[in-house]
């Protein structure tokens, strides 16, 4: 095992111009860990309630994961989302948020786990990502995620939990937000000094940067010719990132972690989330191969190229 | 001479978060001419008022344009707009469209243009445009620009201009509209049944994606670290993709462009458009250089290789 992921295993409610799920397997850790599964072995900490059916439990067992960290809380019922997309599929409505059994998540990591060199913090309260971030003590990289919520109410914690990160990994309204400043190249500066030297910003179907101090990487999007379910777009994109650097054993040094295999990880990241588009849900993970991967990654060089 | 360029050219008045010009030289000619001049001979074809100042006719006349196809209207005005840009300057607000003398602008080619190889129809009436084009017996390659206005109330006439061209550079809300498919690839197939072979869509900050039926260039937008004034900017990616074709000789044959080429183009064109963000309205030309337009080119390179 290699990938510790931390975050939501839920359920979704989703309805798109294409069709409608009333409940279907999803959470930020789910796709994160499914994504990088294709490149490195995971080990998932979250929580569920006892509702969370078994052939949902087989899928992720079925990757290999290490599931010792998913705990189940007895007559506790699993996070629950629902929500609508517009018809172009750039904005979705919530429609219900049952926080259930996450609104008292309190990470537990396992004792093996804690020798794992790679950590992928999902957006849950900054604390707890530092509480979870301390008991590795010989991670080799850390990053995550974190949201409009912890960044307005909870900055302080925040500030404190990024300053141990190597990477950041949020979406551009976050990063303006966190830095207050419009443009991206200057809302990156501005994050830089909180203390990742890495930082990622994803533009959704646009693409995503990568900021570094003393370079940046853009990436435009891959160009699907249908959008089917945009949902866990990004926690993909975030599984392929980590995923990618944790199954070639990168670590930072002095100068943070090799540029050139930063770039290779964005792009794995953007052919991850491409891909999660495809379906509704995790669908498409259910039969998605390696060799599919990476004959998306040589079209997106191909598309790319100048 | 080598590239006709039709269109407005025109005095705007515009704010910015940065600051407010009551009157400066615009019009999408003269931002056309003046990105592509850079790369080619160009000469104009527009009509302009008495009003017209001798300072912009000179800043004209000094990048060695054929003005004899700017015809001036005696008593005229020449076509006014003002406009008002949101904070983050992604949305603008029209204040005032004076269309003066361009209300009733019928494009007079020279004698002399008649023979010239590269051809730009900016925005006007399609009728106008087809033309223009009618006359040009001799013309290698033929593109230009539409928008929603004609779209939707001339699309007869549109669709009979677009049979005739080889390329078509609109935005992306301009390729919807014009195909009814809000998918862009969706919609690039559905364009590229109209006549055009090659289609560009532009993206404004995200960037241009390039379309022939066969395959298709994806390209990032260059990241500015302040955007001062976006007039224009999407006028000074034509001029710079249709500029490095017209200097580099480039003919169409049964496949099309050559793709290599237009990629660079797209590229070009790109870059002429960020530097025209970096001043207000036209300033950013008075001292650009073909030195620091090839450094922003290999800048690009640099930050999209992977």
């Amino acid at each position: 095992m290699s990938l510790i992921v931390v975050g939501s295993v839920a359920y979704d409610g989703v309805e798109t111009p294409h069709g409608k799920v009333d409940r279907m397997l999803g959470g930020a850790a789910t796709y994160i860990a499914l994504a990088a599964g294709y490149f490195t072995k995971v080990g998932i900490v979250a929580v569920v309630g006892d509702d969370f059916a078994q052939e949902d439990l087989d899928l992720l067992a079925g990757r290999g994961f290490d599931l010792s960290g998913l705990e189940r809380v007895p007559g506790g019922k699993t996070f629950f989302w629902a929500g609508k997309y517009s018809p172009d599929m750039n904005d979705r409505e919530t429609l219900r948020t049952d926080l259930n059994v996450f609104a008292d998540f309190n990470p537990k990591l396992p004792e093996a786990y804690r020798s794992e060199p790679y950590l992928f913090l999902g957006n849950i309260q900054p604390e707890l990502q530092r509480h979870v971030r301390s008991q590795m003590a010989q991670v080799r990289l850390t990053g995550g995620d974190t949201m409009n919520y912890w960044i307005m109410d909870f900055r302080p914690q925040l500030l404190a939990t990024l300053k141990e990160w190597d990477f950041l990994l949020i979406n551009d309204s976050e990063a303006r937000q966190l830095s207050g400043e419009y443009n991206l190249r200057r809302a990156a500066s501005a994050i830089l000094e909180m203390g990742p030297h890495t930082l990622i910003i994803k533009r959704g179907e646009y693409g995503a940067i990568l900021c570094r101090r003393d370079r940046h990487f853009i990436a435009p999007g891959y160009l699907l010719d249908r959008v089917f379910d945009p949902t866990g777009a990004g926690d993909c994109f975030a599984g392929g990132f980590i995923g990618y650097l944790a199954g070639r054993g990168v670590s930072a040094n002095h100068d943070g972690i090799d540029f050139a295999e930063l770039r290779r990880a964005v792009i794995y990241g953007s052919v991850m989330g491409s891909f999660c588009c495809e379906s509704f849900g995790v669908d498409r993970f259910r039969t998605l191969t390696r060799e599919e991967i990476e004959a998306r990654y040589r079209e997106f060089q191909a598309c790319t190229e100048f």
